[in-house]
């Protein structure tokens, strides 16, 4: 998907949600645990139900790898399930030497086709430039993470540039693509960071987790992280897909997503976005 | 597997020596590609070629997600095959949140039934908590990557402690697991930087990648980063499992696995660790 055919969903849907598919075998309703493929039934509900109020599908690998090549083989089908109107991300934090990556980006972006791919920066350019030699496809960077170990190394401050290692992973990967082909990940508890990282880079979009069940402010996050064209995709999992644990799990995904979707319309009005 | 486990190996085969299972459907012999598995019969080869002369196995988990469920079938019957005395390693990557980390662990600990996993770093202390969490089985760290671009961010000099970014991520994940379930990444192109390392963690296994065909020197290696009980792993992959393309294949490998189990004796010898 090209940055300006999702623009187009954001304007026509009047949403920048995210569904996170954080589908959790332990988690999903009793009643569909004898399904042949439960993570699928769950996923084929959740994305039925929200399918309107969103822009985008967000799947967690980790939930599918948990259960090996059968969790695979229900991430396949989920992908294939999702129509082509929704940007896809997979959500699986890759990144190894560059020959190793280029596997990695065939395995997501020609064999899952999906269109982005959460890559971990550590292992530097090499690590990230076969993702983005892929047409219309993305790479989503992590920047600056919602967890409480984001503490631990991406807020170190570096010698000569004063700036934080967070920061400089922004300023020196953006020369690696362009505003069509890479994206950042920078978590909703994180927002009092969106100005300054706004400095850097004002154009990119954002892939912002942890609104909801991992405490993250809405308002906050359009106040000090949306520019001139919406740049923002905010990702919600748990707070949508396990709403209810009940028969009703669909129907109270249905709301939480109509919700949000209400919530960002407004927001998008307010800064004349729509 | 435990330490001492591991050590009585590297004693018994007098070899520190991890055969990369970096299988690419693309590379692998004509003649086996018909096969129904084509990539679990060519492991099967080679797993049963160098098992003599190695104490490990490193199976990069990219050359078969390329392929989908299909390749996470042969993923796991490739571990389902190998012996329980060799130590294996899913060269995987991950990192994320405490509670998608668990399911990482769950899915490569469990699931696949590995002895150890590598781990990206920048995510922090709750990214890497729940893999430390198993008995018995090891997180290997990224610390220093064979690749160019280790050179990006692993390098950068830090403010007030005057370390670089890769000494900080040593020094501060030490206090997170012990020499029994931590061990860490330093590729064999970084032979000069196992001094300062050795300083870090003097008693830490270090997994060495880039031996052969990325160019790393084995005699450096161990000059500057065996220690008192050994310490080392050292992995080849291209050099070994590619050693011939053609129905020669096993055999060269079982050559070249020979020749490294070799001279890795000597070495071990001249060090007085056998």
């Amino acid at each position: 998907m090209t940055k300006q055919e999702l623009l187009n969903q954001i304007k026509t849907k009047k949403s920048f949600l995210s569904v996170g598919l954080d589908s959790d075998i332990e988690k999903i309703p009793a009643h569909l645990k004898n399904a042949e493929d439960p993570l699928f039934e769950f996923n084929k509900a959740i994305i039925d139900a929200t399918a309107e109020y969103c822009v985008s599908y967000k799947i967690n690998t980790a939930f599918y790898e948990c259960l090996g090549s059968k969790g695979w083989k229900s991430l396949e089908k989920t992908v294939d399930y999702i129509s082509k109107e929704h940007f896809i991300i997979a959500d699986a934090k890759r990144g190894d030497i560059g020959n190793t990556s280029s596997l990695y980006a065939r395995a997501f972006f020609n064999h899952l086709n999906v269109d982005a791919i959460t890559v971990a920066p550590y292992m530097g350019k090499d690590s990230i430039e076969p993702f983005l030699a892929f047409k219309n496809k993305w790479v989503i960077l992590l920047a600056l993470t919602s967890n409480a170990g984001a503490m631990d190394f991406q807020f170190l401050q570096l010698e000569h540039s004063k700036k934080k290692l967070f920061e400089k992973v922004i300023s020196k990967s953006k020369e690696w693509g362009t505003e069509e082909n890479l994206m950042y990940v920078v978590g909703a508890t994180q927002a009092n960071m969106l100005t300054e990282i706004r400095q850097i880079i004002p154009d990119h979009f954002l892939l912002i987790p942890g609104v909801g069940a991992q405490g993250g402010s809405l308002e906050e996050v359009v106040k000090y992280g949306m520019n001139s064209t919406c740049g923002l995709l905010v990702n919600s999992s748990r707070s949508i897909i396990y709403a209810s644990s009940g028969n009703d799990f669909a129907e109270k995904a249905e709301e939480e997503a109509m919700a949000m979707q209400k919530q960002m319309e407004n927001l998008l009005k307010s800064q004349q976005l729509i």
